[in-house]
């Protein structure tokens, strides 16, 4: 990987400038050599870019723009039938293409969301005028036209229209910009269930891409979940009916006097909900009826609903192993898009740096020159100057890397004088040693008891005293310690470094902040107080099972988040509707037609002397603004006892009510065997994955090595020097003066980052993937002669085969 | 695979006999040469063998018979340091290795179990005196021990106490034996946890051998599941700590009042029991409580019980495979054990058929001459007369086959006169055309909704009828015909050789006595009537996915039994635990003092002047006998208001008794995970086997074509003849004459067997398999030469070496 070429040749002048001009130039001068449509373009950046035409330097900044703009696309699992296609398309490509625009898009989309808490069924303390809400809702919806203009200016209008997506946003803001009109000139609100289509606004933002790629995965598992389901309620009716026939004769069953009965109670009998009180009238009469009832469970519970598991599960495999195959196939054809556009006539084997160097001030304009030149190291693994496609296509796992020169130090004490370097030594030895790190360990255990018994002496009532107890402070004490410990004997970047050691380090803050808030008697954080246990969890490192676990669970938490919010959003739609349908039908001693009443029930009367409340509290679990309804949704979603919120609501309302809530256990349903099927996946890949790669236990990401010598960063200078880049040459200046100072000629840097999923998939798919993309480049070998004639008529819709049409003409 | 040697061949006799001698002699032979030692065996066996010793006929016999054992333990995957030793373990080993024998074990393991039924807290019906009970008891235990000597004779005493299972079951016979004589002597009942322990019986026994394997397979995946549990535990104490500090100033909370409290609570709240309730009194006072509990159950039930399951289903994947793995080993080496006592010094290269034939009327007696040639011609892959070790490892994939002559005719029809066979053959078309089947469909989907419609018009009373309804009689007549039909198209062979045919054909059947129950006006009988809605069913057949998922649960139906019954295993455990402390214990209006007395309520009150009875039911979930607790396990596995059931029972005993239902609960948690793991596994698996064989997906088992001349049916006669077989004689010469009658100069012949997991498994891991093979042999030879001076020390622990030994030596 290391090698020592004289490396000036890097920092030649590619010579003959605008050996490919960019695809603006590109694409008029297939109409015809006239660069009108340019000059049309009213944005500056078009106009700018058609001033300078003529000059080279202009052509490859294009070029650069372009293949940034290719690899993004390939990141971001873009297809490339949106790529931007003329000037006036790149400039409103760029104008919503950077977080500014993104997080316009994610704001609104959440005020339009938030509106619901505001508006008619609102939560009290946040109620608001119509004309506000209203007003506010239509500006919200105005600054999505304006999104949405962005994009149709971008996109053109054919393939927006083409775009079902968008489609659907347009439709769904038609629909509540005129309802909003309405709702403003009429002064009152009507049942807007649509309300419930927000969602849409905030599922199409940039930032919630995850959301999209959940909510795709979920329906392409539907039709074998569906299928499933199917037969799930095949065996549901086939045994209302058996039911019906066998215990209606009983007239103290109520659970199956009528068809529909038995139905709905089976129904909930499948979520167990009902479980025991649905059979014990019949076996109150028939002990052997409680046959019907097992063979039941047995069938539909334990076997279809597993099965159910397993389908969605071996459905969810097989996605995730295509969506891989597809996203990376996608990445390496975005890079082929981008090396086309990066070499030379002179040289078509390869990119020199300046054109990398080029392309990496458009993809990621943070880099410094120095991350720059090390990415393209990284990437160069001939002996040539220049990056070969094969090279070329590992663009995505380098590019990621963080650099930093290796230190000849290894500790951050290593400079001090003599005596602070051997005490500072000595704690480092101590702190690395495991007598330390298991004393610590039974510290914390002992604390773990410790709690646990002052918790079981207490009993209830005085446990928030003024005097602090002296345990807390000598526990906290010693943890301080070993804080102060860690953090002089590590260094505080190292110790911070390490994820188990930021947990340590906030919980005992949040211990502190605690003692801090008992002796200041501050009531309202005492919470922290309680949040002292927490410090037990550092005794699960003890175990390497555990220490799986739980980094799996951190690597998990992004993915699961944006399963989390994608449940959310269902929550939403719910929600909105159940406010519209149910809002306020339900109170205390609301539902006494039904056989739960008890549950609603609210009496205060007065036993002998005393005032005895007898609640059922049930009627809390209602629809009366989106708060309380994300609630009850959470205990429909946990399922026990929902049947209780389901009769009260019914019975004061039409029997057709159970549709809704039987809808919202199936959608559920559905997103919690994708949860789980994800859950199982992600945890038995990561184990097969753990299980294939023994050695590889203890790594913490993707480490590479790379040597840059003094000769090199001279070399680099030069070239920014002649493009007047100021920042970036005193930068590297730093670089020279520091080897230098340690009379170095050559520095050895570190590429680190932390591993994804991607690069697991990559390992254990190893054998597969050249198979892939053998196929794939067969594939697209025998598309392109096919696809070379019909590229010049459907030009606009293509410009992936325009372009490798111009690539074949040179 | 077909060739045409001159078969005469295969039928020489092997020349010199006694090439090496049963290793009853040979064991002693190493003795010394004596055989004093097998004249002292007391079987009649071993006294004949001994009497024929010098005869070459009959050491072949006692080879034929070891190498048979070999294999049969191979087949039951019987580790071989059981192998009998001597003859007298020869003699007991037979002894206890038949049907009659096994018959004996199960029905002795069954009555012990059953007597439950019987004693003390018994079944009101089946209570017998104490007398009675301890007597049958006794007796049973006496076959128990009289089995466990014959075990201890086979296996010899060394290996008997070392065998962990054997032993636990002497002890356990032991304990209940003393206690069975001293119920006896006292004429009382006293408290006997210990009839917990009859399951041992049970699992011992040779038919519940899958038993065993899914409670090894528990056990092998106890560790990662405890582990997790802990994790589990551990955040439930956190949060029962979090939650006494949090809600216990609520004085109207009485889930937190204390930290005991706390604790129970939130582990119920794992199994969702009380959900909405255990919130709602801290939800009344302040909305935000419900963070905690949302926390609480997004940490504890979403994620760590799905990872429970994911580690467990980790973990089942891998023993499933590493079993798999061995079994097939085992076989593997059992084969070999056999191969080695069969071949001859004059031939080392091969079986000749005569001693093929010789093993298998030890191996399967019931098996023709004719299949037994058949299967020495699957078997034989090369142009040899012998069969070759590497063709002998095919030995338990072609034994299971069964053969059928190939029919020239197709169909059964063929020979009737023209006029017949023209009707025939046109109903057999009809039968298979499309247009039938989808006339069928349509009619079960218009049978299905009839009843449907029919049903919900009855909306209780009068349904049983006296008059038969139309309907019933219209579509039973169109169900008979078109059983007539494809009875008559098809031939009944075919028919019924078809799963859904036979499901079709008992459905009809059902529904026909049920016509007859109620022209006739049998009541008891009218339940028949209900299981119309099955006919349903048969529309599943019309989707791929159905078609698959159902047959994978034909296929998985074995297992899943097993896994039943071990569940039931546990049941019984519990149950009889149960009975002995909680009898009685919860009556009706018992639990007055417990917060769920209301479900224990039985009020007869007068309101108005209607009586009306308010039933809390719950007192019949009791443990008052054996049948009643394993209705009240059955809803503990249900999970769902277990906690009322818990509740009462400790209301009426001490707080002692949540452990024993926690403690139901988790094991039932493990049970049910492996369940599901099971199906999730086996699904999973099946899913990938037909992605990965998209061809072979209609086929319905494994086929094998043999042909066979006349020559070699004839050449067997003569084989035969020598020996004096008359049966096998009478049936080839059969064959010769069916030959001769369609004068034909050879029949082919078809094996065909069903598909087993195995058959799956080894296309599914083909490759890794020749890897296993070749780690195997190369272990095996680095083994021998070790293992060779120690052979002749540890001779009576170690056959196998022995065995090889005098291999080597020969």
């Amino acid at each position: 990987m290391q090698w020592r070429e004289p490396p000036a040749i890097y920092f030649q002048d590619p010579g003959s400038p605008a050996e490919r001009s960019s695809y603006l130039v590109e694409l008029h001068a297939d109409d015809g050599g006239s660069y009108d449509v340019v000059n049309d373009a009213s944005s500056p950046a078009a106009r700018e870019c058609c001033a300078q035409q003529s000059s080279a330097r202009h052509n490859w900044e294009m070029n650069y723009q372009e293949a940034a703009i290719y690899l993004q696309e390939g990141e971001n699992n873009d297809k490339f039938f949106t790529h931007p296609k003329n000037a006036k398309a790149l400039a409103a490509y760029l104008f919503a293409h950077n977080h500014l625009f993104y997080l316009m898009e994610l704001s609104t989309a959440l005020l339009l969301l938030l509106l619901s808490l505001c508006e008619a069924p609102a939560v009290p303390m946040l109620r608001l005028g119509i004309f506000v809400h209203a007003t506010l809702e239509l500006f919200a919806l105005i600054v999505v036209v304006f999104e949405l203009s962005m994009k149709m200016r971008w996109l053109g209008f054919q393939t927006f229209i083409r775009h079902k997506r968008t489609m659907v946003k347009t439709c769904v803001l038609f629909v509540q910009f005129i309802e909003a009109i309405v709702v403003l000139v009429r002064q009152t609100s009507h049942v807007r269930i649509t309300r419930a289509l927000r969602c849409i606004f905030l599922v199409d933002c940039r930032y919630c891409g995850a959301v999209r790629r959940n909510l795709r995965q979920i329906f392409q598992s539907l039709p074998p979940f569906i299928d499933i389901l199917l037969l799930l309620l095949f065996f549901m009716v086939i045994f209302a009916i058996l039911g019906f026939y066998l215990f209606s004769p009983n007239h103290s069953d109520p659970y199956f006097n009528t068809l529909e009965n038995s139905l709905v109670n089976l129904f909930v009998l499948l979520t167990t909900s009902n479980f025991p009180d649905v059979m014990m009238p019949s076996y109150a009469r028939n002990p052997w009826s409680c046959v019907f009832f097992i063979v039941y469970l047995s069938i539909e519970l334990y076997f279809i609903m597993n099965l159910l598991l397993a389908v969605v599960f071996d459905t969810f495999n097989d996605i995730e192993k295509r969506k891989f195959k597809s996203l990376l196939l996608h990445k390496r054809t975005a890079i082929q898009h981008a090396y086309r556009l990066l070499v030379t006539k002179q040289r078509p084997s390869g990119i020199s740096f300046k054109h990398f160097e080029g392309l990496l001030r458009f993809y990621k304009p943070r880099m410094c020159a120095r991350e720059r030149y090390l990415t393209f190291k990284a990437l160069n693994q001939s002996n040539t100057p220049l990056v070969s496609l094969k090279d070329f296509y590992n663009f995505y796992e380098v590019v990621g890397l963080k650099w930093k020169a290796k230190r000849n130090r290894e500790h951050w004490f290593d400079d001090l004088p003599r005596t602070a370097f051997l005490i500072f030594k000595g704690i480092n030895i101590l702190v690395k040693s495991r007598v330390f790190q298991y004393t610590m360990y039974t510290v914390v255990a002992v604390n773990g008891i410790w709690i646990l018994v002052e918790t079981f002496m207490l009993q209830g009532g005085n446990f928030f005293s003024r005097n602090v107890p002296w345990s807390y402070i000598v526990f906290l004490t010693i943890y301080g310690v070993e804080l102060l410990l860690k953090t002089t004997g590590l260094g505080p970047v190292e110790y911070l470094s390490s994820g188990w050691n930021l947990f340590d380090f906030s919980v005992t803050l949040f211990a502190f902040l605690g003692l801090m808030a008992l002796a200041f008697n501050m009531e309202p954080f005492y919470f922290i107080v309680v949040l002292r246990p927490l410090q037990l969890l550092r005794l699960f490192k003890l175990k390497k099972r555990y220490r799986n676990v739980l980094d799996t669970m951190f690597e998990l938490f992004p993915r699961m988040a944006s399963l989390g919010l994608t449940l959310l959003i269902f929550y939403y739609c719910f929600a909105i509707v159940g406010m519209e349908f149910f809002a306020g039908v339900v109170y205390p001693n609301c539902c006494n037609t039904s056989t739960v009443a008890d549950s609603y029930r609210w009496v205060n009367h007065t036993v002998g002397n005393k005032t005895v409340v007898e609640e059922g509290y049930y009627y809390l679990n209602n629809f009366d603004n989106i708060l309380n309804s994300f609630v009850t949704l959470f205990e429909l979603t946990v399922v026990n006892d929902w049947y209780i919120i389901m009769e009260g609501v019914t019975s004061q309302t039409t029997h057709w009510s159970r549709l809704y809530f039987m809808t919202f256990y199936i959608v559920t349903m559905v997103v919690m065997t994708i949860i789980v099927a994800f859950i199982l996946d992600a945890f038995v890949f990561r184990m097969n994955y753990t299980r294939k790669n023994q050695d590889s236990e203890e790594d913490n990401g993707i480490v590479l090595e790379k040597e840059i010598s003094k000769e090199e960063v001279i070399g680099i200078i030069e070239l920014y020097k002649r493009t007047s880049a100021a920042t970036e040459t005193a930068q590297l200046q730093k670089i020279v003066l520091q080897m230098d100072k340690y009379g170095q000629m050559s520095t050895v840097f570190l590429g680190r980052r932390s591993r994804t999923k991607s690069d697991l998939s990559m390992k254990m798919y190893e054998e597969e993937i050249q198979e892939w993309y053998e196929e794939h480049s067969r594939k697209e070998e025998s598309q392109t002669p096919l696809q070379e004639p019909a590229s010049a008529s459907s030009s606009s819709l293509k410009p992936l085969s325009l372009r490798q049409r111009s690539q074949t003409v040179i």
